[in-house]
């Protein structure tokens, strides 16, 4: 295409974004309007996909990190072929494929994108897969909103980029001025973003934004450097092209009022097709050595206690050598989280993304996107600082196996900045999650192989002290599983934990037991989804008498997970629910579980009460209850 | 103090450092000993503290970023007279005041750390405090670590104070080279730090961290440099003075194994004290006019349909006039969430984030150090951003007023990436938190007023569309309590809701009576702490037959929360959880709330297979249950 061409394709990029905001009467066409000239370019001259392929492993990326300007997505999409006018049309429509911001419900969108600063991360993340686990020459371009600039996210991938010198990777930063409200902090100087990427080690261009010349040798430019990441900043005007919009304020996130106007003045210009060039490579990912036979790890029950962190950097660093798909980044903890056993054996497939946690769970995004199996390890605390791309990955139906290790006071002396008393509520909250907690260390290994082989968001929440190992290695663990530890056929109460509060719970059924009250003891690993039917026969035969007690503030975890379980059931067990009760300083461990109420006293005292209350359901209940 | 003095004082201090590790048997010493001579200049020559009046609004501020760091900064308290060598050796000890990471329990600790990456943010509100809000000459000082610099909300500091300009703040960086696990990104190259900062406006001094004169003639050069904050990037050695711990990796969040030899090695310095300098302004802070007379807006019942989030904009307006102390920070978004409205009224107490949700949370968390009365607004989903930030928050005992605009699916067009349907979960499991839901624009502008009234972290979730006003501007309401809309003497069947499903619950209580079936329904606008008195009431009321409707994931929410008011309770209610039951995608907010199966038609369904049913609790429980 000539220049011309590619300013008539960018017109009716434009075009077809007001006419899709349009049709939705809401959306954001004037910050469409801005980027279409440099993406007409990239699309015309520099982008390789086979849109009839999206699964072609040698296609380009793109990722709109400035997901709002999903208008301009879609219209490029038209442009390529690959959805029709009548498809744009649907923009915004329940039911269609065109949602507000772009989705993998299309498939020729990577990730989600929407929630701002996320989209370049994640497109760093697909670069380093590129270099270094398929080892493919495809390429990376995210576009990028001047506004999104401002978060500390973009720059961890600048930082990361840079130092790896990923020169797969393109940044366009949009520079329209305009945010939401008004003025962004750096308006139209360029400079500012230009300086701040030079200084992380990339090579960056500043350029009119509208000029399809400098844009067409900005990406050439960006294609010859080498080892290092290129940051394309252009000077645009958002809503350009329109004097209704062109650079005024107040114009972010409407519909234009007078679009036949603003269409006119855009030329009136038709469809335009793009044949978008196919990729040259015919390549194959790269694909590593596996050992099948490589032992999963094994502890011996009665055997030295082995805190479950150690078994999941074990059973994970035995996986790895098993699969070949599975790759590990850790946030610069991998001798407390135990990840350190993969760098042993598996090191190719450890990514180190230091103290960086949106960067880490970006990269691991970045992995799936390409079909790898990703684990990403922090201290449990520290996945608060990524949990909006963790929300946001729901939304991408993204694989990610999570692990957070430390949690709980069950810590000790480093006191509650590193505790996570929050972690369970924030991953049971997310649609679709499963949520593991283990106790023991051959069930945690058993849990990461059923990890990765789950088809969404898994979280694994480790213990960093030795507890006493209660399974065999031949024992069998599910998704939504529980195991009943201690039972009797007349108990009288359940006692329900996970991770550390199941061997507080086998301490107190041992203390009721010297009191003659029979205590059913419950682990409930996988605190999400439960598994109904164990709790149900517990309530059963246990007069509906259950003490739950968890190693979290009292909202939105284990006990709450249990409640739900019988919410809407013919017969509800009378639950008490034992969370860490006030703000927990620093202790031993022993000194903290008590001080909180979580330890086998706080369940034992519950319990006796419980069990001098009598049954809670059924008809003797009912006897009582009058 | 001469510099040898001061050489001995740093000694001092590692010595310290290395005591109160051994007698905690944790915590991290060579962590503290790579900052001693840094830290050792700064209390004697260029802090301005008055140890014993903490609260002196004159005093200069340190916040220890890299808040592992503590044994450091427990040694300077004993140096300073603050504390005593036998509380020291309390260091990690159950109910010492010296926890694993330093929090406010200590009257000399403005804010907890030990979540790297969030002291340096936090300085610098407490730095745009001093010129902005108090205008008082206090300077601000933070201790980072070269780990934590590769958090993005690192950066999000650097570019806030930069483009603000904030010469009264002095961030200095303790490049030891070594992580928890091995080298940084950056090893010991300072350039890499001082480059970037220098790129967002700094003045960066690159120096020797154990050269005594170089450290002093930084904090003048520091102290002489206007317009611009300084970063002070000092190359130091990790565990400096001791030959088992000087730069040897493996060492970090280890007490030493031989300590006599290193405090012999250190020069066996016995105690030194420093005479602090106290401030020498005694001024007092600015305050800034009110108009305690400006009237509270109210709004019509009957009348046009007002969205919460325009009411929340509104009364925090009308109260910023009332209140001098209140102030607001938004991140981008105040055309949206309706804080602009304290733009028009009371701008300099209006305080503009940016996309930046951590820098916003961490200008909150600086302001109310000093005293004022924050609120921090941005749309609901964008909390989970700043998550760890609010986290750690709780354990500062900060008082923090959050706002969350367009929560749940009734957002409508703009699809999932904005929709926050996890942040009720998110809130609620924060200790001490208050969770607040208006249905209404009178009751949202009574719970603003409350919440600036209340001492913790306290949340409400407003909603974009406008919805019918239930109240008239006279009605109370309280932090935990729910006021019941709907009711008569048989009623069978409760129907409970928050935000938009109080107004659907409504309708389902319309369709419902015209079925013959009376629903109570009850709107549970404070969903922590919930009303459990009226909550129990409705239950005997309609025989223990709930149906709880939520904009949210099913988990952690107000279901949770209505099923753990009656968790231990004698008896309890039978209740029909419905939330978010698939990730929806963009549409009409009836389709959607329709579609998630939330609206109306679903609480009439779940409401009228309870009241076929027959009563859940009591008798007549127990005889269908037999």
């Amino acid at each position: 295409m000539t220049n011309e061409e590619i300013h008539q394709l960018a017109q009716r990029l434009r075009i077809d974004s007001i006419r899709a905001a349009a049709a939705a009467n809401s959306g954001h066409p004037t910050s469409s309007m801005s980027a279409a000239d440099l993406m007409a370019v990239l699309m015309a001259r520099h982008l390789r996909y086979d849109y009839d392929n999206p699964e072609n492993p040698n296609n380009d990326h793109l990722i709109f990190s400035k997901g709002h300007a999903s208008p301009l997505v879609y219209a490029m999409f038209a442009a390529a072929g690959a959805i029709t006018d009548e498809e744009l049309l649907t923009f915004r429509q329940f039911g269609s494929r065109l949602e507000g911001h772009p989705t993998p419900v299309l498939p020729w969108v990577d990730v989600a994108t929407g929630s701002l600063g996320q989209g370049m991360p994640i497109a760093t993340g697909i670069a380093l897969c590129a270099r270094d686990l398929d080892r493919l020459p495809y390429r990376v371009f995210t576009l990028c909103g001047d506004s999104e600039m401002a978060e500390g996210s973009i720059w961890e991938a600048v930082e990361h980029a840079g130092v790896t010198g990923l020169d797969n990777l393109v940044a366009i930063i949009d520079v329209n001025r305009l945010g939401q409200r008004g003025e962004t902090m750096h308006g139209w100087d360029l400079q500012s973003y230009a300086r701040r990427a030079e200084a992380s080690g990339w090579h960056a261009i500043e350029i009119d934004g509208h000029d399809i010349a400098a844009i067409d040798r900005a990406f050439s430019e960006a294609e010859a450097t080498a080892g290092k990441p290129t940051m394309i900043v252009a000077r645009t005007i958002k809503g350009y092209g329109a004097t209704e919009t062109a650079n005024i304020e107040g114009k972010h996130g409407q519909p234009l009022k007078d679009p036949d106007k603003a269409i006119e003045e855009l030329g009136n210009v038709g469809p335009v097709h793009v044949d978008v060039a196919k990729p040259e490579s015919t390549g194959t990912p790269h694909r590593f050595e596996t050992d099948p036979s490589a032992p999963l790890p094994s502890y011996e029950v009665g055997g030295d206690k082995v805190p479950t962190r150690k078994a999941f950097g074990e059973g994970l660093a035995a996986l790895m050598q098993r699969r070949g798909d599975v790759v590990v980044i850790d946030g610069e903890v991998s001798n407390s989280t135990h990840t350190d056993e993969a760098i042993k054996k598996t090191p190719e497939r450890y990514f180190e993304a230091y103290i960086a946690e949106q960067m880490m769970i970006a990269t691991a995004i970045g992995f799936q996107v390409r079909g790898w199996t990703p684990f990403a390890a922090t201290f449990a605390a520290f996945h608060a600082r990524s949990y909006d791309f963790v929300r946001m990955a729901v939304i991408s139906k993204a694989q990610l196996c999570l692990n957070g290790s430390h949690a709980g006071v069950s810590i000790g002396e480093d006191g509650p900045s590193q505790m996570a008393l929050e972690d369970l509520a924030e991953f049971r909250a997310l649609g679709g999650s499963v949520v593991l907690y283990p106790s023991d260390p051959n069930q945690t290994v058993k849990l990461v192989e059923l990890m990765a082989d789950h088809d969404g968001i898994s979280y694994l929440r480790s213990t960093r002290s030795g507890l006493p190992t209660l399974y065999g290695p031949e024992e069998q663990f599910k998704i939504g599983g529980a195991k009943v530890v201690r039972e009797s056929d007349d108990d009288q109460v359940t006692l329900i934990g996970a991770g550390v509060t199941v061997h507080e719970a086998i301490k107190a059924a041992d203390a009721l037991a010297a009191d003659g009250i029979n205590a059913r003891v419950i682990d409930l690993y996988s605190v999400k989804p439960v598994d109904v039917d164990t709790l149900a026969a517990a309530s059963q035969a246990t007069g509906g008498r259950f003490v739950v007690a968890e190693d979290h503030w009292p909202e939105g975890g284990i006990g709450e997970a249990v409640l739900t379980a019988f919410a809407d059931a013919d017969e509800r067990p009378r639950v008490v629910k034992l969370g860490v009760s006030h703000l927990p300083g620093s202790g031993k461990m022993a000194e903290l579980l008590h001080d909180v109420g979580i330890d086998a006293d706080a369940i034992t005292t519950a319990a006796r009460r419980l069990a001098e209350l009598g049954p809670q359901i059924g008809s003797a209940a009912a006897a009582g209850a009058r």
